[in-house]
């Protein structure tokens, strides 16, 4: 166990303009209608038009900043936490900092990556400077664009994306109060680093590489082959998390899963013994939005108050690496 | 002051076969014999040819272990702390475990990015897990090939950078002991945010976009903007983090400037009342190499003997963002 003092004193969210029902995405890939909705379980999704990362991340932060009652001056440290990037040079955070408005600000912004776990390790590895007293609040914002990035070609995948930003503010708590981070951990194995990736874009394969072809700048994934990993792996991963928390499943209020495939996360969760009524019921919620799609549920949860405070809450998912990640978090 | 028992426990370097001089960057663009050099001041630097960032990396983490006396399995997390990526998804540190032949290992591997900051915010943020003993020992590592993304039209960016990796292994140090973490503290100005960007390749303008001309895609700079920008904020920051850690410029045995330009750090670096015997000469040393070149020079300076267990350090940079980052250790 270990323990850090940290209380989310604020959520909020941003979905882009355009909603995209299952529906539009079955005639956009040329399948039979009801294809999209049966395959993903995803009702629609939000794809952004002309709003970047970083506006629709501005947006989501301004709306938690509001949430938890406090002004862009309380925040201490700006933490991007997204699996893509608006532009590879600067980082997600001073892009989004600039764009609230607040570019004079000095206030400390950086970028922590681990693809669809990103929000999840950010809260986990700033709560450290928090507990410790470096920084008193942090903004955390995740902002993905999925979209611009999809295989059209590779139904699974295309069907299962969509955009979208969450903010947190993350705050000390109080020693004794009921709010704190329980416990957390991550294991990243290599060997599957392939199973899900865009390969161009980066210092192998530059953008106007000559050699390069359309296919390598989108998402490609290995449902089957993740699934086959995941499936492996998460069950020793959450026993293990839970033994050295002193929990067990069955003291979470909620388990709010990585939305990486409805289909698959229904199945292991099954296989871990969470229950129906303690899983989020995520069909109507915008689809796999990359790291953003575990905040976004806990925004709905604490909006629906699904959650209050004191609640024991398990963030728990995948993603490319491939990482396995877990949160226990108390409300 | 905010002090850390954590230690740097071994360092490991990695440059590519490729070394290109002065000359030979005099002759690629087109200017008199000597301009390079006199403009830079970098005598050589290193370009990748067929190494990726990840082999790089996996090679500097290798000498690294070897230099700290430990083996991979005394490894808690793998920290990617590079400006660059070697592909959009899954990040660096993945990738990293992956080339190291760790794939299966489990050991969280995740990114940390701040541009040419990275480094420094790694060190600083991850301290904080292995001082609260979530982690005991760490590798950082950053890997850079800034050559793939150089403008050869824009002289004064395209002679600066070269490509390499550093890899550090930070561990917990015993406390009442000579070395840990004295103090630390970044500032960003998002105002400065274009003043050094590569503006696609991420999710506002992509990869094969139609629109996006081949410059969209390779580094470019305001050296003058960021030239006038730093020299304005740094002496503040710089009066600020001394006040607060209780120290000052002459109690550091060496100040480890970024290497953003010989020349402009020359200069800046008198105006903060920095002495020639405590800067470290980097006239040999590679280049710019992002976020590599602040580790690069510490791994030199302890390599060397510069430095020895107790001696106070500086890290100094800026970054794309535009940020600020100093790091006070007690090596």
């Amino acid at each position: 166990m270990q323990h850090r003092y940290v209380k989310i004193i604020g959520t909020g969210k941003y979905l882009p303009q355009t909603c995209v029902t299952a529906e539009e995405i079955d005639a956009r890939l040329g399948v039979r209608a009801g294809w999209t909705l049966k395959k993903t379980g995803v009702e629609k999704r939000y794809f952004a038009g002309e709003e970047t990362a970083s506006q629709m991340g501005a947006k989501a932060a301004a709306a938690a900043l509001q949430a938890a009652g406090v002004s862009f001056r309380d925040i201490d440290c700006i933490v991007g936490a997204s699996g893509t990037y608006q532009q590879p040079i600067p980082c997600n955070a001073a892009l989004i900092q600039a764009e609230m408005g607040e570019g004079a600000s000095g206030v400390p912004s950086f970028d922590i990556n681990t693809t669809c776990l990103s929000f999840v390790a950010a809260m986990d590895i700033v709560s450290y400077m928090i507990e410790a007293g470096r920084y008193r609040t942090a903004l955390l914002v995740t902002s993905e664009i999925a979209s611009i990035g999809l295989d059209w070609e590779h139904k699974e995948s295309a069907a299962l994306f969509g955009d979208g930003a969450v903010a947190v503010v993350l705050s000390r708590s109080e020693h004794g109060g009921v709010s704190g981070i329980v416990h957390a951990a991550m294991e990243t194995y290599g060997d599957g680093a392939h199973l899900s990736e865009i390969r161009g874009g980066g210092t192998k394969l530059h953008s106007r590489s000559a050699e390069a072809t359309e296919k390598d700048f989108l998402f490609q994934m290995d449902g089957t082959g993740i699934f086959r990993m995941t499936s492996k792996l998460m069950p020793p991963f959450l026993e293990r998390l839970m033994q050295e928390a002193g929990t067990s499943i069955g003291e979470m209020k909620l388990v709010i899963p990585h939305q990486a495939s409805a289909m698959a996360v229904r199945l292991i969760m099954r296989k871990l013994g969470v229950g129906e009524h303690q899983l989020m019921d995520v069909s109507h919620n915008g689809g796999n939005m990359i790291a953003a799609s575990i905040p976004m549920l806990l925004h709905e949860a604490i909006e629906r108050q699904r959650i209050v405070r004191g609640d024991r809450v398990l963030l728990l998912g995948t993603s490319a690496g491939l990482s396995l990640g877990g949160l226990i978090l108390d409300y």
